[in-house]
């Protein structure tokens, strides 16, 4: 006897249980992965997002549509969930921390503004003592001139919050860029700091989790490989020296600690001469850290979904010697890199990731990663598969 | 300015196409594997099914609601797809073969009867020159008695398809259990087939891809652990010498070929000490590959989607020296896993997989993968995870 099909859904529907829902704010590409870490252990991700058409949403993830601007629309992703995480750091967090009080958010909207206004994120390092550029809050063109009088060298004006991919960083040498770069700024209403601009030898990305009771773990030192200001490359392990990779390690579990962060904590870290800055945070999983999906034992991605859940973390370690991420930007051409998919995957061993958005030239469109034994190899392996994905 | 929601939903849909879409007829747990492994590579799968609330729907696949024994609903679930297969093997063949003539099925309807149907597949292996037991199509009970007359040991009635689990085999050592099983089978409505019971030593599987253009690439072969006609744990690699080894990769690739198979193949073959039989073939993703998902550079899920779309294959190579799966079965009091995930992730290093599906007891509800260094470490923590899974 077979039920009709409309009664057999409503029947299962009842009967079979996520092992937990987790409700995310945003529904991009690291709401896709964090639904496709999400799958194998039975846990459901509801995704908020005004496109029914989000690339989260084409991988599965479960649709609310509605704004991160509206509290009854929050309400409405929360509904059912165990836990309420971030998969950026746009939405009103005055609206989140309201929600705060009826289920658990992970972070806590007061960890969050750390990452969203880069002011609140320099401040709150100044005042845990964490190394980092000096900076100065800016409301008008004198600011900046009265910055570079104190710090007597170049410095760089940035967008405090948004702003990905170097559009909203401003190289200031003189009076004449520092001129056009208020105005540029002021043009968009654009809130900025102004900072020393540092000489960087590299840049390294700590990736660290923590959950609620306070359990840590770091993954090894990642390095980023930036053009114009956008993550190109990622390089594990980090070439920097054992001392280095540790004081780095050290600083993430540290700042997590300091933030009381629930969840994974990115840390991008400028290397100097004299020693490590910290540049931005991200309370969240990151770019940087889609190279741990194949390259360690615990994705970043899981990894979160553990740490916000209260569940035991995982562990970080890397399964291969070497490991390289290279990002898929859209061509000029406007191209899908799907097109390509097959040639690509006549590169051997590589992990292609495309996220499904509408292909536009400049727009990352997914990711491929390559593990192995040596690091010549795998880069040329990782930079080939991209290669194809970009024709 | 922003378009309302609906508009943009519209904009988009047109807009982003996936790299291929795949229509699979079935939507369980095989289904939702080859979900997960088609998303990275943004790849749509499609399934047909009667229930949305199916596990492969809850992880995000496409429903299409229809029957496997419909036409019309076959065609529904092609409409638009770059290639039609299967996750389980009891659809309608004939209707199959229709379909076949508007869209690439694969593997073809032709190759799928051997798994369909034991007594095809039994003569499809004689036909090659393949090794398997003695065996006899059963219509009365005489047909039984006959073959215990000639082959003068104990046999195996066995239905010729369906039954998965060890629950239509029957175990035949003289008239009063010949008697018991017919009486059962015929009972049931049942097409069986008699065969020889042979003392075997071990069980492994081969599991092989092929490619519509007859690319073919073997994994490393899988020993499979049975309880009670189940199998309970893979292992991997097998405990068996290299020389069979090979022998049994050997066997595969050829049968892949004989069959002119497209997509996985998995060959269940008996270890004897007279040389190895095969058992069962599944044209299909198999339950002893599930270890792939971790083990492997490429997934026998991923290996799916690219040999039945013409892509490239991908490496089968083992990515740990040892590896081990088991499988999670529902506990006597109908207990659902996913109560016990957490405690499950409390031991290190384990890869727990959850079907979502409703639990009962002795039901396959997930499985869990482990790899390191040691097979007997490797064992113990799998194991250690499944029980606590199952409490």
């Amino acid at each position: 006897m077979t039920l009709p099909a409309a009664m057999a859904l409503r029947l299962e529907d009842h009967a079979v249980q996520p092992a937990a829902r987790v409700g995310v704010i945003g529904a991009g590409q690291l709401a896709r992965m964090l639904h496709e870490a999400a799958v194998p252990l039975n846990v459901e991700v509801r995704v908020l997002t005004e496109d029914l058409g989000a690339c989260a949403v084409r991988a599965g993830a479960v649709p609310v549509l509605g704004s991160d601007q509206d509290l009854d629309d929050l309400r409405a992703l929360a509904a059912g969930c165990d836990v309420v995480t971030f998969e950026h750091e746009l939405a009103d967090l005055s609206l989140v921390d309201e929600l705060a009080s009826e289920v658990p958010v992970r972070p806590s909207a007061r960890a969050t503004r750390t990452a969203q206004d880069k002011l609140h994120g320099r401040r709150a390092l100044q005042a845990g003592g964490f190394p980092c550029p000096r900076f100065r809050p800016v409301y008008d063109l004198e600011d900046i001139h009265g910055f570079m009088l104190e710090i007597e060298g170049p410095a760089v004006l940035k967008a405090r919050s948004g702003g990905e991919g170097g559009r909203s960083v401003w190289m200031i040498d003189d009076a004449a860029s520092a001129k056009r770069a208020w105005d540029e700024a002021f043009a968009r209403r654009l809130n900025v700091l102004v900072e020393e601009r540092v000489a960087i030898r590299s840049e390294v990305s700590v990736l660290v989790a923590r959950s609620p009771n306070g359990q840590r773990v770091a993954y090894p030192v990642l390095e980023t490989r930036h053009v114009d200001g956008t993550c190109h490359e990622v390089h594990l392990p980090a070439q920097v020296g054992d001392d280095q990779a540790a004081q780095a390690v050290e600083l993430g579990l540290h700042l997590a600690e300091a933030l009381d962060v629930a969840g994974v904590l990115a840390v991008e870290l400028f290397i100097t001469d004299d020693g490590m800055l910290v540049n931005e945070l991200s309370l969240r999983p990151h770019n940087s850290g889609h190279v741990t999906i194949e390259a360690c034992a615990t994705s970043q991605f899981q990894q979160h979904l553990r740490a916000i859940l209260g569940w035991p973390l995982g562990s970080p370690r890397l399964v291969a010697p070497c490991a390289v991420m290279v990002n898929v930007f859209g061509n000029d051409a406007g191209g899908d890199p799907s097109h390509q998919l097959p040639s690509a995957l006549a590169v051997p061993e590589v992990y292609p990731h495309l996220y499904g958005k509408l292909a536009q030239s400049g727009r990352k469109l997914g990711h491929v990663t390559a593990l192995g034994e040596r690091r010549e190899e795998v880069l040329a392996r990782a930079r080939a598969a991209t290669a194809v994905l970009r024709r």
